[in-house]
């Protein structure tokens, strides 16, 4: 594991900077006084005479102009001493890395390991170390605390909100405290994925009574793309919002690319270690054993992964209900192990040993995503025997992991046109105890291949409504390519809209605090305003510029669409000035508007002169 | 009116031929023989075994490669034989064309004139050619007898499909009769905008119980663009799905301009007539008269606009009720004639000469697309009092139009958030007599500008599901700038998309079948026919080329996101074979599911060997 002369030549070049627009900003904590959570704000221009909007922002040190990033040395370990301080951990030599880790892959093919290996930390025997089991035992962890300031977004308890939503039964705070968040945790209603070895981590939290997350995707596979690609793609996706990251690698050097990944990374990675288990075989699924299954667990959670998808609820019994499907099984985990199960014609040892996952798991405190390996690929799949009998399987391994104190939450769709939406969060509340549900999408047709973020979008958006915690992006890539940079950028802040589309509709408090902030600034005409409050400031503005480049058109009184005589918002403001000039606007308009509502709606043509 | 000698220069490019991998196909009329009814057809490759795909296709000669296209003469007039065989109309000399009417450009700057000016028809008398009035005479005309044949996509009466939906007491037939098009469109819930003059229509159907269309906007204005842009853009927002086109110029040449496009239309063409009248007053609108306006309608109505967009709505006891709002009025056609109101104390001259335009209008069968002036701009202004008070009054102004014989549909928002968007379904159908609803989005959130294709996409979809029956598209510009050939082409497939999704929510039969032929070809390894299957076949291989730009590729049994070992489709299809060589899969995996099934999906796991 010597480094290479040529390693300089790997080293990943990232995107760092603020964001257009907008500055880092960190609140502190009370209980735990050394926690700095990050926010990004947004400054309207002076003359507006509006407050700073304060923006939820995963992007970590990256878009901080005050740190320093070093791709090589990883980010600050800040983490390592909340968790060295509860006493319960010990550092150990680790598993060392073996070849077949790497795929096998030839000295002058191998991606240089990571330079600077912290020690690992396990449990101390069997200790439990997860946030389940502090949150059970009363403690609130600065993990807690942390989340429960960055969900507030620096606003202060008691401050006025709208409350306007429908939440379907979600218990949404009006502001969250950290006892809130130990509660909810405890529950198992919210999970913080926070692998004890994971020190780089600031901590988020997933659960239906907070705002709703999305994730990205990235990884290379046999066919394209590196770890200088994937180290970029990852600190991108974080730039735009995405507040977890799955390394869904498939090909070779996959464990330290991970490596590279893990210590540069603010934000939850997830993977799903089934796909490097394969790549240890050979890619021959029936040569999978639990073993080798076993040792890539350990091998992951020592290098700090946060949550591990696991297809344990793919069942010999379930396989033949896929038989008559349009699509089969389209979920790789899943088909990797149904595969397995009818080669072998023997139960899922990832369900047979599921409580040996567990202790090892929550030695570490990986989070199980446990995963659909049976969800549907087509509209014409959805909502079928195989996925809801998958799903009443989780909701009983969601008990075991819980009896075993791990973190869980539960992966849903896929592919279901949007009556169908609903009975896949209804029945996934129900069957799992109300462990956080994590879809894909749903896409809500099939015929769209090259716009699947907007089919999915549309999915995703209703049932992030409906109470679903996270959402898995899709980008316009899916089911044709493997997404390059601009496709994670464009999955990314689609799934933010779509998210954040969810929080209005929920009335999470605060969420249309943005909106409402964008929107004046729209209707003002500060056009630099707008461009900064919205999820792409970068885009807006080239788009803004193709028809009016001028400097001065970012502060014109109207627009390219319209032209000047015809801006409706320049009207409507000359409408306001018009009658506040006639001193009617204060009393009058809205004495008619009284007059107007007093009469039950009726018009009243009174008021016409 | 003489041609310029540069004419040629600014005769439009457009592009024709047909769309990659389909083929252009008639259906012929049974009543009326003569009826050539345009399909869209894809054929799946032989060695699938495949039926033939039938898609919607309102594109027009454009792509069918045995049309010839010429833009200076345009399309051909086949519906003159259809209108002048029902006898109540008579060629006129119309009005003739004023300087005005172009804005008042000089000689050089003059688009020119649309080289073919055909003879103006107009009801003889004071006859109601429209066809509304003829459905409530038990007429079925050509029109309604093209629709049916349209709207049933060449399937047959009593052949299988899959209703599979929640259509909200909507009634969507099992198959389309020339009949049931007749009673939707006598009862007032369908419309076929088709203006007398506007000869070279393909008749096409909105209603709550037809397919969800979907319209494009095109249209200068004072800052950019010209007449070939214009034309451009209507020919490749139709080539992509567009059902009907809006034009919304405001600039100068707006007689011209709207001649071009409409001697080349197959679809139908909608105005904001108020646009082009305040460009006659010099844009100030206070300066607007009835008579202006009145003249302007006649202008347009004698050109073939099939529908005109009417702000009746925007009532002088209504402007108070948008004092207090975040974003005023943002309807241009709203705010200009809230200015007009207020400016003279006065009720808004659409509303006192509403019996007179409706007269115009059925003397030319134009549609009224009653407007929303009053829709929200911000997801703070949706559903308020402005708001509802205006849809009451455009259900009144609906009984009006219907007393005169005029067809209706009624415009609706807007920034709406997706727990108040079924209000305004529910609200509409109420208030307006079940007339078609045609909303613009609702954007779900106003945070993304760049992405307003989709904020809008995920409320559009869900309305369309509650019921709209026709969805404004919104580009990626939306906010921000005018929008070029690549927006519309994106804004097009993003609503085309949101109106399948409903179609699929809705139960439409048949709407599934083109999503169940993707998916197997998808499963199948059919690259060429997942592509041509898609809405956006070009973009759909161009992505899949990015990654895999090899012609085997486009036959390879894995994709470029996992790699041939990972391929779920490929293992699924694999434990398939396996099976079936097992003499297993017609029997014993059958046998299996039966079983789980009879065991009330009860784990059955003696199925184990």
């Amino acid at each position: 594991m010597n480094k290479p002369e040529n390693q300089a030549a790997f080293t990943p070049q990232v995107t760092t900077g603020p964001l257009m627009g907008s500055r880092k900003v960190y609140a502190s904590g009370c209980a735990h006084s050394d926690l700095r959570v990050p926010f990004r704000e947004v400054l309207p221009h002076p003359s507006a005479n509006e407050p700073p909007v304060t923006i939820y922002d995963p992007s970590g040190p990256y878009t901080d102009p005050t740190a320093k990033i070093d791709i090589e040395s990883g980010l600050l370990r800040t983490r390592e001493k909340w968790v060295k301080a509860r006493g319960d951990v010990e550092e150990i030599d680790g598993r060392a890395v073996k070849d077949e880790d790497n795929g096998n892959v030839s000295a002058e093919k191998l991606t240089p390991p990571f330079p600077k290996q912290p020690r690992v930390l396990r449990a101390k025997g069997t200790a439990c170390v997860t946030q389940l089991e502090y949150a059970r035992r009363g403690i609130i962890t600065p993990e807690m605390e942390y989340v429960a300031i960055r969900e507030n977004m620096r606003r202060e308890a008691g401050s006025a909100f709208i409350r306007d939503g429908e939440d379907f039964g979600a218990a949404i705070p009006d502001f969250v405290t950290p006892e809130f968040v130990r509660e909810e945790i405890a529950r198992g209603r919210a999970i913080i994925p926070a692998n004890i070895n994971h020190a780089e981590l600031e901590p988020m939290i997933i659960g239906r009574n907070f705002l709703v997350k999305i994730n990205a995707n990235i990884g290379n596979s046999a066919v394209t793309s590196s770890m200088a690609e994937e180290v970029d793609k990852m600190v991108w996706a974080i730039r735009h919002g995405a507040d977890t990251v799955m390394d869904l690698s498939t090909g070779r050097n996959i464990h330290n690319i991970r490596d590279w990944i893990i210590r540069n990374a603010p934000i939850p990675i997830g993977t799903v270690p089934i796909y490097q288990a394969l790549e240890k075989v050979g890619g021959v699924a029936e040569d999978l054993t639990w073993e080798v299954y076993r040792d890539t667990l350990i091998e992951q959670a020592e290098q700090g992964v946060d949550y591990f998808t696991v297809h344990a609820g793919v069942r010999l019994p379930f396989i033949p209900l896929t038989a008559s499907r349009v699509t089969g099984i389209v979920s790789r985990g899943g088909s990797i192990m149904a595969k397995w199960c009818l080669a072998h014609h023997k139960e899922s040892f990832l369900y047979e040993h599921f409580e040996e996952i567990c202790e090892i798991m929550r030695a570490y405190d990986v989070s199980f995503s446990l995963g659909d390996g049976l969800r549907p690929g087509s509209i014409a799949d959805a909502n079928d025997a195989a996925q809801f009998a998958e799903l009443e399987t989780l909701g009983e391994l969601t008990q075991i992991a819980w009896k075993h104190g791990v973190q869980v939450m539960i992966e849903g769709p896929g592919h279901v046109a949007m009556h169908k939406i609903k009975a896949n969060m209804d029945k996934q509340l129900k069957a799992c105890g109300e462990a956080p549900f994590y879809t894909l999408g749903p896409l809500t047709t099939d015929i769209a291949p090259g716009y699947d973020h907007i089919t999915s979008a549309i999915g995703a958006a209703m049932i992030g409504w409906f109470g679903t915690a996270m959402l898995c992006y899709v980008t316009p890539k899916e089911h044709l390519g493997l997404p390059d940079r601009d496709d994670v950028k464009t999955g990314v802040i689609t799934y933010k809209l779509a998210a954040h589309a969810a929080d209005l509709a929920k009335g999470h408090p605060y969420a249309r605090l943005r909106d409402d902030a964008l929107s004046r600034a729209r209707f003002e005409f500060r056009w630099e305003d707008q461009f900064n409050l919205g999820l792409d400031p970068d885009t807006a503005r080239a788009y803004h510029d193709e028809t009016m480049p001028k400097e001065a058109h970012k502060t014109a009184h109207f627009c390219s669409m319209c032209g000047p005589k015809f801006c409706s918002m320049k009207i409507t403001q000359d409408i306001r000035d018009a009658v506040r000039a006639q001193n009617d606007i204060e009393t009058g308009m809205q004495d008619m508007a009284q007059k107007f509502r007093d009469g039950g709606g009726e018009i009243d043509v009174a008021v016409k002169d």
